[in-house]
């Protein structure tokens, strides 16, 4: 009996896998760059410190909202384990950052339904002012989006409670895009309700599914309007009050002490490896330390910090010397203010610093999907078809290369011509975790993590080889 | 200021993402297809029944080896389900299975070290024969293959318990393939160490990285050889047993009071859609309901399940009319013994069934790579170029076709000339979850669940379309 039919008859079915090939001799350029991709990939998988320095800085700190006790932490913790690779150069870059704090436990409580007295679990937005001490007390009015509230107009909607209750768009592929269709009732409900008189809001969760989990996230005040409180309720809450609303009128308590205290002082944490040939061409890599507040900032974005680390720590492993300087960027306040990427594009600009590429994990530490590549219109054009014969040797790890978004830190420096390059992981879980009390260790598999490294660690490999477009 | 950077300022980064375009009209054969692909992938995210049969199969049901009472109630209930979707036809298939209890909670305790006293968490492997009340004791020696145990020899061996403590390849891009490399330790080490005289096995858990649950799994006994206990240990407690023994000899204690018990009766259950044009010429689609003893059998493979059942509805749904009849078989016993499996093919071959194709879904509930091709050389060359021109649909679902194993249930068609097709979700997190406790609802995505069923019901809505080679 063949040892793999006797195998399948007992359940252990040994699958004839293509396996990714290994390069005896590297006597081409692209055996060469395979064979490195390779080897970048090992040693991402087992050597790799993503996942214990992740294992720090969720379990050891923990959410890190920008001004809290917590980010100062990360910001020492992570430049100090910079500071053990043996980079050429590692520092922090000023930047002053808001503070606002959640206060108290938020409470929103159905105190009039025809299920009588029934609390659902919320979290304020952030940025969002409090109620104060007494709360607020209203009747709830649905609404769907910001046209429908408009319809409605201020003789429905003043005195009362806004509930923007439009659930994400289950059949877009791409979860980001679903985010994208929904998020406008988180970011502008407050300040639209409030033109109309309303004294507060919920919002459904931007979540991808139905479970118990209120997911926070900023709110943007528009200047000259009053600015009403405003909390996420998770999206089964939200599913209960719609039914509620449908049966009687629906009364809610909300108590939240949010608070928007002055700003503090910050950092952005970067490490380099400067460049033997051209070391003022820099490659960044980067995520943001800071997170919100609940939760342990474990998916967002801790992955796309200590991938970013790793890539500079397997550098130094394998003795690989760039012709182009690569640095790490660990970006603070990402999530209420963007005062780092901010203070970063300001200064690469005061020192006439050339970026060739910005690349930036902040989608979660899920398994690679590939990049997705933004520029202004001449850049992109010069450079994006420099990068697909480079396809060749990452489609084998499943990496294809996009156009589309780069991301939110890197974004500011975009009017300098650097292509930004956004890392995609595949994003079916992403809105399950993100800004809620669930985005901790746990939710993040090591080998997906760490074939995040390997996946950037290569394109900035090809990068630093081939260079770009403009040369 | 712009809506875009505003927005980015707050953290909320609305990617500029490719979208899998929608056609207008369908004016040509690849539209046609890629419209209806589409709304196959739509029907699924937003009007599947997978997750809630899931969650039933696995809360409600439980875990489901064969001849256990949840086995013969997760073939009622999966019955009923496909009763409920108006098919043509719904049948139970008869077989006969093995059953093996695993009895009373296995202690394995190291009785004799430097630390003393230590509990390991511990399950015996399917198939393995208890200790028998008073237990076994004896030294632990440990070997990193069989081969290293063959070179020990009667010797070192004699009266000991052998420890098989290879791990994973972590550098293994595919699970599986890191799997495939490890298993004979599980599935052999009890025969080859009680040819040398060995009284017991313990084996390192087939898991991916280090963890405290336990994997089980089947072992297969060489006639002819004494039949010795084995157990599997959490990689973590392989880790300490390890370090223990380097340190100084190591007794363990180990009772276990598993048993084969007689065969019971069984069924595979089976659905289908007869083709309005080639009735003759089936599809079939598949996974395997039964699972092992503990967790609750969701990703493996109730999964695969409810996927399967999945289809049909979905193309019941969209009120699609198959050319070729398109059948869901839930294989009973994959995991002791492809009783469910043999029967199937034995009476297809009986009947004279044409198998255009059988997929199977046997890999868990993760998001979606494509599809692994196998059949004899023959079929193969025929078959596999014809199904390449269907990439251009199925590329903008990360969806690729790449030669590789089927999947065990249908394996026993090869011979007859059919066509496997494994379904390849992403292998990462799998043996996380493999055999174990924790292989619970829990872990598995609703959106990844789904998807799964839309590539599948995509591949065979093109089969049904256009053929295949032979055609």
């Amino acid at each position: 009996m063949k040892i793999r039919a006797l195998l399948a008859s007992f359940g252990i079915f040994l699958s004839v896998l293509p396996t990714v090939r290994l390069f005896a001799q590297a006597n081409t350029a692209e055996n060469e760059d395979a064979f490195f991709i390779r080897q970048l990939h090992d040693a991402a998988l087992s050597q790799g410190r993503c996942y214990p320095w992740l294992h720090h800085l969720t379990k050891k700190i923990g959410a890190r909202l920008s001004g809290s006790p917590q980010a100062a932490a990360a910001v020492e913790y992570t430049r100090q384990m910079l500071d053990t690779l043996g980079l050429d150069s590692v520092w922090l870059q000023p930047c002053t950052v808001p503070h606002w704090v959640r206060g108290d436990r938020e409470i929103v409580r159905i105190i009039q339904s025809d299920m009588g007295t029934v609390e659902l679990r919320a979290l304020a937005l952030g940025n969002s002012v409090g109620t104060g001490e007494a709360g607020i007390s209203g009747e709830v009015v649905e609404v769907q989006s910001l046209e429908a509230l408009e319809k409605l107009g201020e003789a429905k909607v003043k005195g009362k409670i806004v509930f923007f209750n439009r659930p994400f768009d289950a059949t877009k592929l791409n979860t980001f895009e679903a985010y994208g269709g929904a998020v406008e009732q988180r970011a502008y409900g407050a300040s639209e309700a409030a033109k109309f008189g309303a004294i507060g809001v919920l919002v459904r969760s931007m979540a991808s599914g139905l479970n118990d989990d209120p997911h926070t996230g900023g709110l943007v005040y528009k200047n000259g309007l009053p600015k009403i409180p405003a909390a996420a309720i998770s999206t089964n809450d939200a599913e209960l009050l719609s039914r509620l609303l449908k049966k009687s009128p629906v009364k809610v308590f909300m108590r939240t002490n949010c608070q928007q205290l002055s700003d503090k002082p910050s950092f952005n944490v970067i490490g380099e490896i400067r460049g033997s040939e051209r070391p003022d061409e820099i490659i960044a890599v980067g995520g943001h330390l800071d997170s919100w507040d609940v939760g342990e900032g474990a998916h967002d974005d801790g992955a796309g910090c200590v991938q970013s680390m790793d890539i500079l720590q397997i550098f130094k492993r394998l003795n690989y010397k760039p012709k182009r300087t690569i640095r790490c960027v660990l970006f603070m306040n990402e999530e209420n203010g963007l005062r780092g990427g901010t203070a970063y594009a300001d200064e690469a600009k005061r020192k006439g610093e050339h970026h060739l590429a910005a690349i930036e994990s902040d989608r979660g530490g899920f398994t690679p999907r590939g990049f997705l590549v933004d520029a202004e219109a001449a850049v992109f054009a010069k450079n994006f078809p420099a990068m697909q014969p480079w396809l060749t040797v990452l489609e084998p790890y499943g990496l294809r290369i996009k156009k589309g978004g780069g991301g939110a830190d890197i974004s500011p420096l975009k009017t300098q011509g650097v292509l930004l390059i956004g890392y995609e992981p595949d994003s079916q879980r992403y809105f399950d975790f993100h800004h809620t009390e669930v985005d901790v260790f746990e939710a993040v598999n090591k080998r997906e993590l760490e074939l995040g490294t390997a996946a950037m660690a290569s394109l900035i490999y090809l990068m630093d080889k081939y260079g770009l477009g403009q040369d």
